[in-house]
């Protein structure tokens, strides 16, 4: 292994883009794939839906955060298949060559093959999600500002969220705080009390991942800011005015012209191109099952890491698809790399799980760290100071910190904007 | 005229809301019109197109603007025509009577009837138009790093500007300024000598409302941030891949793959309504004649204020479509009607010319207040003073303040994001 070996990386989210700077002056050039110019900070992606942030504060471009990383260049471009057997990426548009391949593409929400739903539920990956998801919800506000028949208010001013896991619970705080902050301030023909939040949870809790006090405590907070969580609820249909759930064996239709996805993420279809070429195995949700060192049998030059990996080997189970995992997961490749070039000893993945956090609404979050469970304002701060931290590693993101500081202090939310397709206003 | 008096303003830009604000705690209640839910601060529009501020930083919303004014509504509608005889505004879906109605709907680009322009070089109006420019001319970049043909490189990196009035001026700056910045820095394949910036100006110098002098020192400034002035240029058709412009009797095709147009507006198309039902008097680009009160003739109950007025009557020519000259027409309109309802005498409206400014490129700019001209890096403090100055007003504008500190000093550009439809990437 020589300044000759090209790593190549496909996927500019958290892993991806870990790996990449992990590689910084490591003997080794590392080229970094990716089909958007820029890193998405996916936790504060529900704040950009909900009108706090703008995309551009959470979003780094990859040139820029790799801009000053000698040994790493950004290519903007999709990848369409792998080729194992003459160590080739195809490209949509092309190919590239590569000694070794670290695949970080991860995944992408899943309506468990109900795609008609799509149109009427989105759901929050992308930041053009982000904006389409601001624009529905603030447009229900304006619409029942101008409604002037009764019973149409009622579905106007009902937003069903589909999936209770943080995303769900995040969004559905928000939600409420929203609602809390507009409603009377901007929108004066539209009462609080017609106001209906709806969080559904296949499940007999929210928040399944978290202890069950901190599902209760959670459950209760997203109570206050007038959100009714509907646990045990399957969806069995989603149409342009309403939502059908069944609970037990009764089926009930929620009236409602805003639906939002949180339920369900499956693995990017990437995974499909390496079980074909590399003999890959695949979990049921599409996640390629790696060896214990994040490589793929027989194939210790390609390495799986994210969302789009199932990493059995420490629990028994998957690790969870988050963040923190994924970073870890790129940091130990880019390791094992220097390692090998070293010929020093390999240790195997160890994932250090840090915690597990949620925020409900303005100023409330669940934080579960080790033995520790804590809730309410000081797991907030926890949380804040957490994320914030994350975001200044890279470029500019002080000037977060600030517009959150100013939009708590002031309530005031300045990303507020319906912008996209103005032909649907 | 009682507090049951309803003015109805349609557009929120710089002189309908000018016009509402003004109004505040006048015994009338007013009802703001708009398609969008924010105002835009145009002027910066195209910082944003070249990603140095996103979206949220030069817009705020309607509602958050005239939340706190008791006497003022916000409504999200489509005014599609007006009926002055029962006094009516029709919306696309409803409509609205009025007591007096200010119309302040502004311009638009036009193509002068070469409406297949219009896809293959966009011009700058709205939020949408800015991260459309913002979007081809980053992939621009993008595609000219990844291209091995040298042919094809000349057409990825020239881009034309057709218009030499302030927009064309600090666009074609602004890109100058990207081309330093990021070309070396986050893409290593291209050379800043290949990067080819022209300006196209139809007349024999470019910001022919300014000062010949201070032309020249635009073009100076401009040559110096490598953009090539071609001035007494007609296009006579705009391609895909190329601009053809005719100098005298010499046609040239210059290869191009992102065109920009900043080069003619036309009034908004509310100016016919006025001509059938009121019967207003149309000028050429569409503009409605207003009296010396700014009303139409024979309506005393309707005004038209900013781009879509022509106001003759001060110096035998149209007043400029700029800000300032519709905020101080809202301003007046307003004052007018306070007079009248008082029976207090109303005095014509006077336009004060408090300057002429552009900028041009990161740290400087022609300004031309009465008999004063400056230039350079005092004159983009000016600007920058200004403007700044304008957009504190709003609610959190002291954060663009930051962020441009920020990005001046770092020479970061954060909001360099490509966003939009991810088919065309």
């Amino acid at each position: 292994m020589t300044a000759d070996h090209h790593v190549v990386i496909i996927g500019g989210g958290f892993g991806g883009l870990q790996a990449a700077r992990s590689l910084k002056g490591a003997p080794v050039h590392v080229t970094l794939l990716d089909q958007r110019n820029f890193h998405l900070f996916q936790p504060l992606l529900y704040q950009v839906a909900t009108g706090s942030l703008s995309p551009g504060n959470i979003a780094s471009t990859l040139r820029a955060v790799l801009g000053r990383q000698k040994n790493a260049r950004v290519l903007l471009a999709e990848a369409a298949d792998i080729d194992a057997a003459t160590r080739h990426v195809i490209l949509k548009d092309g190919e590239i060559g590569y000694d070794t391949l670290i695949v970080a593409t991860g995944s992408r929400p899943t309506y468990f093959g109900n795609e008609t739903w799509r149109a009427f539920a989105p759901s929050l990956k992308t930041v053009e999600d982000a904006t389409e998801i601001r624009r529905r919800i603030l447009l229900a506000f304006e619409a029942a500002e101008r409604e002037t028949k009764p019973n149409q208010l009622g579905a106007l001013l009902t937003f069903v969220i589909i999936g209770g896991g943080p995303t769900g619970v995040e969004l559905a705080g928000a939600l409420g705080e929203i609602a809390k902050d507009i409603v009377g301030m901007d929108f004066s023909n539209i009462r609080l009390a017609d106001v209906s939040i709806q969080l559904i949870e296949g499940s007999e809790r929210i928040l399944p991942t978290f202890s069950p006090e901190n599902s209760a405590k959670a459950q209760m907070v997203l109570n206050r800011l007038g959100v009714k969580v509907r646990t045990n609820s399957m969806v069995t249909d989603i149409g342009p005015e309403r939502v059908v759930i069944k609970r037990g064996e009764i089926l009930q239709t929620i009236p409602c012209r805003t639906v939002l996805w949180a339920a369900g993420m499956q693995a990017s279809p990437l995974g499909q191109a390496l079980a074909q070429t590399a003999g890959a195995k695949l979990d049921r949700g599409g996640r390629v099952v790696v060896e214990a060192d994040l490589s793929l049998p027989n194939h210790p030059e390609i390495f799986v890491i994210g969302d789009l990996a199932n990493y059995p080997h420490q629990t028994g189970n998957p690790l969870p698809g988050t963040a923190p995992v994924a970073i870890q997961q790129g940091c130990y490749v880019a390791n094992l790399l220097r390692n090998r070039m070293e010929g020093k000893p390999i240790p195997l993945f160890h994932y250090r799980d840090r915690g597990n956090m949620a925020i409900i609404g303005r100023a409330s979050a669940v934080a579960e760290v080790g033995k520790f469970r804590f809730s309410g304002f000081f797991a907030w701060l926890v949380w804040l100071f957490v994320h914030l931290i994350k975001l200044v590693e890279f470029e500019n993101r002080v000037l977060v910190l600030i517009q959150w500081a100013w939009y708590y202090f002031t309530r005031n939310r300045g990303a507020r904007l319906i912008i996209g397709d103005k032909r649907r206003v």
